[in-house]
């Protein structure tokens, strides 16, 4: 417990250092991943206020009496149903307060605007979580090294089972990775898994359905597992009974780009130059106009988060941030590959989380 | 697709006519929900006018180009990454445009009075598209029923199977019942599946652990799968090999107030008698202090929606809408119950669409 407290309050002294920077007193945070991340608290409803002092509100309503106490052991905590609205109104002023733009809705900042006591100034921000949640502590790399080795655990024991084989339909491969991944452990999945078989397999977006896998088939498995507030993000595509020439090049073209990106992705490098890295090689083999999506994301307590590694992304990556690389080829009428790996990034080669193998498998 | 075209141009006939009552003259909707709603597009972006002479447009980026003239050929697509704004910035002057207040953040508006052209003006509006969801047509309570059926179908196999016995982790038993409900056809579940046993069941929001179920457990399973878009939500609880005469009490206490709730849920009642009908009965047998929520909420596209039965909710209960009706005890240190029904209402008898026996079940 005094572990937790100090991660949080180090977060928390973070982001005060960049209030202060903008002349702002305190901060309202309401969105729930950023009341987690700064405080623990994982309720639904809640909502914070860290002050430029480092002192800081919490407020949530009754079912949460027990929970908040456990979770938030060194916040004062008020117990409202309407939390923003009640933290706020007990703020006295003068005292400039920000609020998350991108994270509150005009419905919601009308109803703050009216709880606001005299010489009490709501000031727009942008980005400022967020951007500490970039730089990810040592806490965080772990829970995401664990989701991630659960998920490559899944997926291994899949096809140790046998249970990506021919005549199964995608529904079921899909629903069995699920099963595996829950029985490890986690709490849900990160988003809909895809597993993209014979022609779906050129539809980037493909869920999984009904389709029977067949002898030949590309068949693309894009899947994550959520535990403990954090996600994985994985991609590996198969061949069922064997490849033919077609199969054969576009995967080798993916995985020679896959590894490429990799490579590139060290702290300092422009995210655009990562981008490029996969891009070129994919454009050089011929098959440039079927890379239709860019070539990765940032991935934490949500899948898809800073930083972006796309064509005309700008910045540079940074140490202690995430990335993954996942470049595609999808040819509408003949069959797509992706291959995907999480990575975390340092100032040298980056330490890849998604650790299954990249060869092409033929089951 | 002619009778899909159909639907959704009522559904717009309906907000039209909202818009024209409020002298509004389009309304720009940006929830995916309500896209999906009002146009039958699912894709994760899209942006969507509808005008007051029920002409619209909609827009969403090149991922979709496929889809979108799949799932919405009677309305010209627009493909551009950034669709609010895109769709925006084409409305020529005069014009009042509604926005939807409670789905749009102050980050986004502020992007979107950037993209406004001379003499179109921005009107907040709160409540409209779901003042029209409320009151659900024939096609959406198909998909009630379809996605209710699912579920129960898979809780009445994982019985039938034994899967829920002593010995078992709570964490088994759920991944077992979401596996059944995933090959049944669900895509994923409505919420995470709550499993608690013993004295876990005295927690309304406990998921589910690594508790093992023993003999003499009561055991709370609220679970609710997710296809084509709805949801489905049911509680029911259970008794390990026998019950001891508290927890045959509080079923019994449990399960009379929620045939009184589902007895007072016809069209005309005010909502917060459906509350009072569940919640006296559960005071007058010396219950009342651990009936700790409300008794109900709307279910649909979204798990939670309007209307809601609560103490002081205002409002009755109209034909064609959705509600839950789940009462529940939960007694700390000893244990608690929950048996949560959905039902659509009419003018008479509900229709109780989660149709699992409510008996008390020892297994």
């Amino acid at each position: 417990m005094a572990l937790a407290d100090t991660r949080f309050a180090t977060r928390r002294r973070a982001l005060a250092a960049k209030l202060a920077a903008q002349r702002i007193d305190s901060i309202l945070v309401t969105s729930p991943i950023h009341v987690r991340y700064l405080s623990g608290f994982t309720g639904s409803n809640g909502a914070l206020i860290v002050n430029k002092d480092l002192s800081a509100q919490i407020c949530t309503d009754g079912r949460y009496t027990t929970q908040i106490a456990e979770e938030v052991p060194d916040i004062e905590a008020l117990m409202e149903r309407n939390s923003a609205v009640a933290l706020l109104s007990q703020v006295a002023g003068p005292r400039r307060i920000a609020f998350e733009a991108s994270q509150t809705t005009i419905a919601e900042l009308d109803a703050l605007k009216d709880a606001l006591q005299e010489d009490v100034t709501l000031v727009p921000v942008t980005g400022v979580v967020e951007s500490i949640r970039l730089h990810k502590d040592n806490f965080e790399l772990d829970r995401l090294r664990e989701v991630a080795a659960l998920a490559s655990q899944a997926f291994e024991d899949l096809l140790a089972a046998g249970e990506l084989a021919e005549g199964r339909t995608e529904r079921q491969v899909a629903a069995d990775l699920e099963y595996r991944m829950r029985m490890l452990g986690a709490e849900r999945t990160s988003f809909d898994t895809i597993v993209a078989s014979g022609l779906n397999s050129a539809k980037p977006h493909h869920s999984a359905g009904d389709r029977v896998l067949s002898h030949g088939d590309l068949v693309t498995i894009d899947f994550g597992a959520h535990s403990r507030g954090f996600n994985s993000d994985m991609t590996r595509t198969l061949v069922m009974g064997s490849a033919g020439d077609f199969e054969a090049e576009i995967y080798d073209v993916v995985l020679r780009a896959q590894l490429a990106g990799v490579e590139a992705a060290y702290a300092g490098t422009p995210l655009a130059d990562i981008d490029a890295a996969c891009r070129s090689i994919i454009e050089d083999a011929g098959y440039g106009e079927y890379f239709v999506h860019s070539t990765g994301h940032g991935i934490g307590l949500e899948v898809h988060e800073a930083p972006g590694a796309a064509k005309n992304a700008p910045g540079v990556l940074d140490a202690g941030s995430t990335l993954t690389i996942e470049p595609g080829i999808y040819v509408p009428g003949k069959g797509g590959v992706r291959i995907e790996d999480t990575l975390i990034i340092t100032e040298g080669a980056p330490e890849i989380i998604t650790k299954v193998s990249k060869d092409l498998r033929i089951v």
